[in-house]
C-alpha cells in the first residue's frame, strides 16, 4: 500500500492545486474538435506505467480539453459544485467498491441511500408519504417515472409536458414509444393547466424551475387534472428543488406534495458532485410492480426490498455517502446560506442588466437565473455569446424565449463571488461595445 | 484548502487501510435488515460537522454493514476489483466535476471516452468498425442497444434470449412493452439456434459467459441467423469479454464481431471501480437516429457528436479517467497476468472439487467461475451455502441447473491468492461435514 498512499497523496494535492487555480483558467474548452484524441497515443501501453504518468498526462494533453465546471466563473446551463466533502467521498466510494445489486450485497449502501434521501426529504419540506433513491441523472429518473406511470396505465399511450420542459420528457416518450403532447405555456412560460387534456395521458411532468428559465408550472392546478384523471404527475425539480432548503422559497414550490414522483438533483445545486439524482416517489409499490425481477441466481434468504427492484440498472453505486457526507459537512445551515447567496448574486446581476440602457431582462427571476438579452437581433446576441465565451473568461449560455435569442446566465457554483458575477457582466459589456 | 488537503491525506490513508485489512474482515454482511439504518440520526445535521465525523461513522456505524466486494474472499455473482489507479482516479474524476452533455462541455471527456474504449476494442480484438462508449451498467447498456434495434425494426415486437440470459433483457423487454422469448439451452447450457426464429424478432441478445454458469452461446450460428433475418443481435460479454484480452481464449469469442453491439464491463473482470460498462458498436448511426434530440439551450456552434445523442442519460461522469488510469497503470500485460492467474485459481479449486468423493463439478468451466455441488438435497445444498456465508470467512453464491441448486465460485478478484481459494475449500468442507 505504499505506492497508493504515495499516489493518493499526489492525487490529493492535484486536485488541492486545481481547486486553487481552476478560476484562472479559460472556462470554457478552446480546443478544436479530434485535438485531444489526436494528442495521446492510439493505443493501450504494453506495460505498466506510474500513476504519475497519469497525471503528468492530466495537466500536459488534457487540461486544455476540460471545461473547468468547478470554475466559479462557470455561469452556462446550470452551475455545479463538486465540493470538497463530496469529492473526498468519492474516493471512499471507489475505496470501497460496493456493488448496491441486493440488500445483502451492501446493506449500509442500501440503508445509508434511504436514510439520505429521507434526510434531504425532509429538508425540502416533502411529507413522509414519500420514499426514494438515488438515479444516475434526472433522464433515467424522468424515464423511470414514466415507465411506472405507463405500468398503472397501460393503455393510455400519451405523455404530457411542457412546451418549456426539458427535452429529458420527449426522449422518455421516444424510447418508450409514446406519444408526446407539448402543451403550449402562458406569458410567463408557465404550462397552461386547460390545455393537459389529462384524461388520455399515463403521465404529466411538471417543472418547478424549468431547463430554458427556471419558470415555475402551476403545479397545485395540474396536480388537480390529474387527480381527477387517475394520471401520473411527475414533478421534475431538478435544477430548483435544492432551493426549497430556504423556507422563504417554500411558496414556489406549492403542491409538489401532491405528485407521484418528484425529481431533485444534489449534484446539480447542492454540492454533490456528479452523479445524484434523487427520484422520491409515495407509490413505491407501483415502482416494484414494474421493476421488480429477482432472478435465480440473486434470491437470498432474507426478503428485505432492493433498490434494484425500483430502478433501470440492476447494480448500484455507494452514492449515497458523497450526499451523506455533503449534508454532514455542510449541514442545514451550511446549505442554506450558500443557496442564499447564489440568489443574492442573481439578483445583483439582474439588478445591473435592469438598469443599463440596451440590454433587458428577459424572463421572471425566481431562482438563481438570469434570461437577458442585449437590444438588436438575434445573430447579434449569438455573436455576442460566442465572444464572451471564446475569451474563456466567463461561460454563458443561452435559449430561445418567444422565438427569441436570449442569453442566460446561471449563478451555482459554491466558490462564485461578487467579483465573478462583475466580472461577467463587465466582459458581457465589452464584447457588445466591440461588436 | 489545507482542510482538503488534510482531510484528503485521512481519507487516503483510510482506504489504504482499509485495502489491507479487507482480507480479514467478514466478506459479507452479517447485519440484519433496518440496522444500520436505525444506527444513524433520522435527520440531517443543522450545523457543519468535520469529514473527520465521516470517516468516524463510517467505521463505527457503516462497516458492519459493508459485505465487502474488495476481499479476496469475495467468490460471489462475479467478483471485482476496485483497483488502486481506479480509486484514485475516481478521486481526479470527482475533483474535476465534468459533466459530459455535449461535446463542448467537456472535450477531453468525450474524446478520452472515445479514445479508451477503442484501446480496449484493440485488447479484445474487435475490429475497427467498431465505436463505443461507456455506460454505467450492462442494465443500461442492453437497454440502449433493444431501444437501437427497436428502431431499426420497429414493426417486430419480440426480444429473444436464452433461458440461461441475464435477467437485464427481460427487465428490458418488460420496461419496453416487448414480448419476450426464452430460447431453450442444450446440455452445455447454450442457446439453441435453431429455436430462434429471428424472422419476428426486433433483437437477439447472446451471450458469452452467462451470469449462471458462465456458458458460451453458439454465436456464429445465432449471427449467421439474424444477418439473414435483418435481426440485430447484442453480445453480452459483460463479464467474460475482459478475458478476450488474452489471445489463448480468443476462440470462445468467435463470431462476437458479428454482432450489431457488444456489452463489456471493466468494473467486473479488469479492475475498474464500479461503474464502468462498455458499449461497442457498429451501427453507431442507428444509435444516434434512436436517442439523439439536441433541444434549444444545448444548441452549439460546433458540429461534433455528442455521446449524449447515443445514450439514454443527458449528462454523463468522467468515467473514461479510470478506465484510462487501469489500461496505462497495469498495461496489457499487466491485466492479462491477472486474468491468467484468476483462470489459474479456478481450475485448481475446480480440480479439488472434482477429485474429492462426494462433491461434483456441475458445469463445463470456461472461464474463471466453477459450478458445483456436494452430493445429497437441494436444501442441504442451500444450507451448506448459508453456514459457509453465515461463517463470514468467504462469500458465495448460488444458481439453479436443470432445476438442481448449484453453488458458485467465481475468482476475480486482483488480490485473491492460492491461500484464499485453499480457504474457501476448507470452509466448505468443514461445514458440509457439520452438517
Amino acid at each position: 500500500m505504499s505506492t497508493f498512499r504515495d499516489d493518493g497523496v499526489l492525487a490529493v494535492d492535484w486536485v488541492a492545486s486545481y481547486l486553487e487555480r481552476v478560476r484562472e483558467l479559460p472556462v470554457l474548452s478552446q480546443v478544436e474538435p479530434g485535438e485531444i484524441r489526436a494528442a495521446l497515443p492510439a493505443a493501450a501501453p504494453d506495460e505498466p506505467e506510474p500513476f504519475a504518468a497519469v497525471l503528468e498526462d492530466l495537466d500536459r494533453v488534457l487540461m486544455p480539453g476540460l471545461t473547468h465546471w468547478q470554475s466559479p466563473r462557470f455561469f452556462a446551463y446550470f452551475a455545479t459544485t463538486g465540493s470538497e466533502p463530496g469529492v473526498l467521498a468519492e474516493l471512499l466510494i471507489a475505496g470501497l467498491n460496493q456493488v448496491g445489486i441486493l440488500w445483502r450485497t451492501s446493506p449500509a449502501l442500501q440503508e445509508l441511500e434511504e436514510l439520505t434521501v429521507d434526510w434531504l426529504r425532509q429538508l425540502v419540506g416533502l411529507p413522509e408519504t414519500f420514499s426514494g433513491h438515488v438515479e444516475d441523472t434526472a433522464s433515467t429518473g424522468v424515464l423511470a417515472a414514466v415507465i411506472a406511470a405507463r405500468s398503472v396505465n397501460p393503455d393510455r399511450n400519451v405523455l404530457v409536458v411542457s412546451e418549456h420542459a426539458h427535452s429529458v420528457g420527449e426522449k422518455a416518450a421516444r424510447l418508450l414509444g409514446l406519444e408526446l403532447r407539448k402543451v403550449p405555456a402562458d406569458d410567463e412560460f408557465r404550462m397552461r393547466p386547460e390545455l393537459i387534456g389529462a384524461e388520455d395521458a399515463c403521465a404529466v411532468i411538471a417543472t418547478i424551475g424549468t431547463t430554458g428559465m427556471a419558470s415555475v408550472d402551476p403545479v397545485p392546478e395540474i396536480a388537480a387534472r390529474c387527480g381527477a384523471a387517475g394520471t401520473w404527475l411527475h414533478v421534475d425539480a431538478a435544477y430548483a428543488g435544492s432551493a426549497a432548503i430556504l423556507p422563504e422559497l417554500r411558496p414556489l414550490f406549492a403542491g409538489w406534495e401532491l405528485a407521484d414522483s418528484i425529481g431533485v438533483n444534489p449534484h446539480k445545486w447542492l454540492g454533490v458532485p456528479m452523479d445524484c439524482s434523487v427520484l422520491w416517489t409515495r407509490r413505491l409499490e407501483d415502482f416494484r410492480n414494474a421493476f421488480s425481477l429477482v432472478p435465480e441466481f440473486l434470491r437470498s434468504p432474507d426478503d428485505a426490498l432492493n433498490l434494484s427492484e425500483v430502478s433501470i440498472p440492476l447494480g448500484r453505486r455507494f452514492r449515497a455517502l458523497k450526499l451523506w457526507a455533503v449534508l454532514r459537512c455542510y449541514g442545514r445551515v451550511g446549505l442554506q446560506e450558500r443557496i442564499r447567496e447564489h440568489l443574492r448574486l442573481a439578483e445583483l446581476f439582474e439588478g445591473w442588466v435592469r438598469d443599463e440602457a440596451g440590454w433587458a431582462v428577459a424572463a421572471p427571476r425566481h431562482f438563481s437565473l438570469v434570461c437577458f438579452r442585449r437590444d438588436g437581433s438575434d445573430e447579434d446576441n449569438e455573436r455576442l455569446l460566442e465572444r464572451v465565451n471564446g475569451s474563456g473568461e466567463v461561460f454563458l449560455s443561452h435559449t430561445r424565449l418567444g422565438g427569441r435569442y436570449v442569453l442566460r446566465l446561471a449563478v451555482g457554483n459554491f466558490r462564485t463571488t461578487d467579483d465573478d458575477v462583475q466580472l461577467a457582466w463587465a466582459v458581457l459589456k465589452r464584447e457588445a461595445a466591440a461588436l
